[in-house]
């Protein structure tokens, strides 16, 4: 028997009804309980990064970074704004890979989900958080990826992810995640 | 006799002794002065971007946007965290690109400079910024480039941009910038 | 009475049937016959590029060469394979950029359209082909973008691309470039 | 006792001299003989592709697709033409990719290091990769990284990779490659 896997879900927004931390909801459903689980950390109360504070972040960044530590892999809800990461999401990021040799991200496995209201799916900020990913020297799973376009016809009005085909790619996605992340947490004892 | 081209210095970083505002401050220096100002708008004070608010922004983003709208150019210092945009500085931007319909960043011609201490100078960041002025309906300007690499060895102790080169290469980019900021403000009066 | 905008289109496929020679001459026939036209150019029998013969390039880049030059603006059709430009088209815009100093590309007005299979109609090929615009020194028109996805969908058995939406959108981007090719056109006679 | 990580170098460039191929045959020397091995794979001779004839490769095509089969990981020299892949080597990759379904890239762990005689030492090449890298459902490393900037001072006249820091950073890559690589190994017997 093995130990599920726990990931933490970050949802790109701040926005009350929040089409990303609503797919997180529907991810965090969709795991076999005795194989993962998923619980999400909201970024609500993190002031704007200034470098010269990382050493003194803000409590909810402490408890952030410890969240990181103690998940096996984290599933991004990655909320784009004007084609790239939004800056809720980059700021937290920032944040709790701060101060220098203190990166809380470093060797975690990751997978990204998105949702927009357009036709892309938020893909393009998809792309620029792999891009943070390196530096980060996070284990980002390559396929399946998951786009949500089009939102407002894939949620119903109490924000339940009810597209019958998204469903299925984000099942997919967390299948593959898990397995992912289970290579590494037995890999290295 | 024509009018100064007005060019806004948006640096992406609150840290007090920032290179990018720097490199903002020696831009405003090399500008011929009749042809051409740059005053700099610091980023301190604006919250995390929520989109639930964006009908009511704080003052001073209300404030950006005034000031965007009446300059004739941007030059962004364009600040890199984590091998992208540093959340100061697209905070700002996602700010002042709303709310829906009132994007200040419209058709405004731009280009950007950036200086990190590694040795890319900043440039995944100057990237991953270009994607963003396509969907602002920006006007960048595509060449010179300019990235300050290893920046500590090229400002003095009291932030002055002191690198012969870079010097150089910053006032061809400026140069170009207001001949392109230019085009546009005589072909639309 | 102004002359028209010389287009010249580029598709990035070498395949027969291919979605992005087909918009292309979907484009051709939208355009307002007495205020632009466009003409394609296509890419077989074009090697792979070798900068050690870079000097005395195939006579098909020649030609490509001269028919950039007296073009006023040029229409890509972004073929997309493996997330990222197709091999024909990127190799095609590498010729042409050959040798040092004669980059038939430079400061020329360009536009973007592409079509695929799957959901994202090739943008994260549009989005790599404009930073390779930015070393080219073109001119990319920001917004409209077209994406044509499920590109089986669009076009009929003919290769005629047939959806309404699509054609707007595609309307639209074009009166967008040509107004755009017609500022350089008459600001530097 | 364990078997050596076979690991295939594809440099991405034609040119005789090419500094890519000079660092992946740099590359070849600094591996541990016992733990390591790479063996070089030249891209001349592949034709630009064409979806038309994916189901007939030509010989070469064939022959790649073998050798990356038998190989445990990847290591890219990546040439960067007008700041994206040269159209040698995303050609090689895309043909190799192909048909659908034998996608010979498939779980391929992988790294890239590049040269180029500018200052970013091929940096954006090498982010279009890893986007390109997604799709084919490769496994490259984070960090670290290898950009071997203003090639002409890091190479002798004999094409000897001679910079020591070069050196230095190019064989931490190359221990973390093989780390990585003999982890999915070892996991996947």
């Amino acid at each position: 028997m093995t130990e599920p896997i726990r990931i933490l879900g970050v949802p790109g927004s701040l926005r009350k009804d929040s089409y990303n931390r609503a797919l997180l909801r529907a991810a965090a459903t969709l795991l076999p309980p005795d194989d993962a689980s998923l619980e999400i950390f909201d970024l609500d109360g993190i002031p704007v990064f200034n470098q010269d504070l990382d050493r003194n972040p803000p409590e909810r960044v402490r408890e952030l970074k410890q969240r990181i530590r103690t998940s096996d892999a984290i599933l991004f809800g990655v909320t784009e704004h004007n084609y790239g990461i939004s800056s809720a999401l980059k700021n937290a990021i920032d944040w709790a890979s701060r101060p220098y040799g203190d990166n809380s991200w470093n060797e975690k496995p990751a997978a990204m989900v998105s949702a927009s209201t357009g036709m892309l799916g938020g893909a393009r900020a998809q792309y620029q958080l792999r891009q943070t990913m390196v530096f980060l020297n996070m284990r980002p799973l390559s396929l399946p990826e998951v786009f949500v376009s089009y939102a407002p016809k894939k949620f119903d009005e109490k924000g339940n992810f009810v597209d019958p085909d998204g469903r299925k790619f984000l099942g997919d996605l967390l299948n593959a995640l898990v397995a992912w992340a289970r290579r590494f947490k037995t890999a290295s004892p």
